[in-house]
């Protein structure tokens, strides 16, 4: 590279997920090339990400920091129109937001931030079961819908939540899983159907 | 979105150029994932950009801005091993920067910033021609390297450089055509197919 602010520039964005030299080099380029006032405001955003936002310190969910950082609490949380007494369970803030977009789920979350992975090492003991048992009780919730993703680490973990919320008298839901809505049945893989057809309810 | 701060950062980095709604997401919640040093870091980077990076005054390559931002010189230009008698004459900065990829081109280069476009309602005057052809004076250049892209502008370009430049009594070339290293002749496009054929060269 002819330029060594840009080469700085460009390893850094290359570590972004899914960004290559190309493609670094193409965002940097479109940076020098619109108004300086949009790398100017893009950089002071990103550049103060890490104090504005935090996870928030009841679900885990991305909060924005007001005040005390380990206190932020996410809109979600801080929502009285929401349900309480339903909680869902997700892996990843991605997912909560995938559920947002969805519109439907009125209740609360708890992101556990890593799933239970033999595999990779992760245990029972790396997921903060203590902490969602104590925010089941605290809040008096009667549902918790376990929406983990339906890939093997995901469903270990929902069985790991099935036993280790047993003892708490709390009805334990797991969201469906099947073809999916657009989806041709003729491209749906076997175990993808074979859960379309045990899962298959009354017309 | 559930974080103002985060909504306010995807909707600047959506403006990148191939990222949407999704990709943008994942870039900021990879930032809030990993280490703060590195959000700090490449926001600090991308804000000083437009400060620390500037055209180069002689040809329009990315430069390193120091002292005067309107004096930035490259480090193509200000490298004293270039031989200042061969200029290749470029659309953007993007080609520029693929030409040195290759690692063959000894001389200079000189950066046009657009290409004639009739069908966009750009004419010969609003390429920077004489700024071209004073450099061509001034460097003595005995060589213009035509590498605008082999397309319909591309080629309108580099015949309105053929008829400007023709006084100067420079010597004028243009980079080959063909069909490209490791591509396979049974998907070659007819076009380029017929260049290759018409641009053969003794064995």
């Amino acid at each position: 590279m002819v330029s060594e602010r840009l080469t700085r520039l460009l390893s850094l964005l290359s570590r972004l997920p899914g960004v290559g030299e190309k493609t670094a080099q193409r965002f940097a380029l479109h940076m020098l090339a619109v108004d300086a006032s949009y790398s100017q405001e893009l950089g002071a955003e990103i550049a103060a990400l890490s104090e504005r936002v935090a996870p928030c310190s009841r679900c885990g969910n991305v909060a924005d920091v007001q005040g005390e950082r380990s206190l932020a609490v996410c809109s979600v949380c801080s929502d009285g129109k929401r349900d309480a007494t339903i909680l869902c369970v997700v892996a990843r803030v991605q997912d909560l937001l995938a559920i947002e977009r969805a519109g439907t789920m009125r209740g609360r979350y708890f992101v556990l931030g890593r799933l239970l992975s033999p595999l990779e090492g992760i245990g029972p003991d790396e997921l903060p079961i203590p902490k969602l048992a104590g925010r089941i009780r605290a809040d008096g919730v009667r549902e918790v819908i376990v929406a983990t993703p339906p890939s093997v680490d995901g469903e270990a973990t929902a069985l790991l939540l099935k036993q280790e919320l047993a003892s708490l008298g709390v009805a334990l839901t797991r969201i469906a899983s099947g073809v999916p809505h657009g989806g041709d049945l003729e491209y749906a893989d076997p175990i993808t159907m074979g859960r379309a057809l045990a899962g298959r309810q009354q017309l």
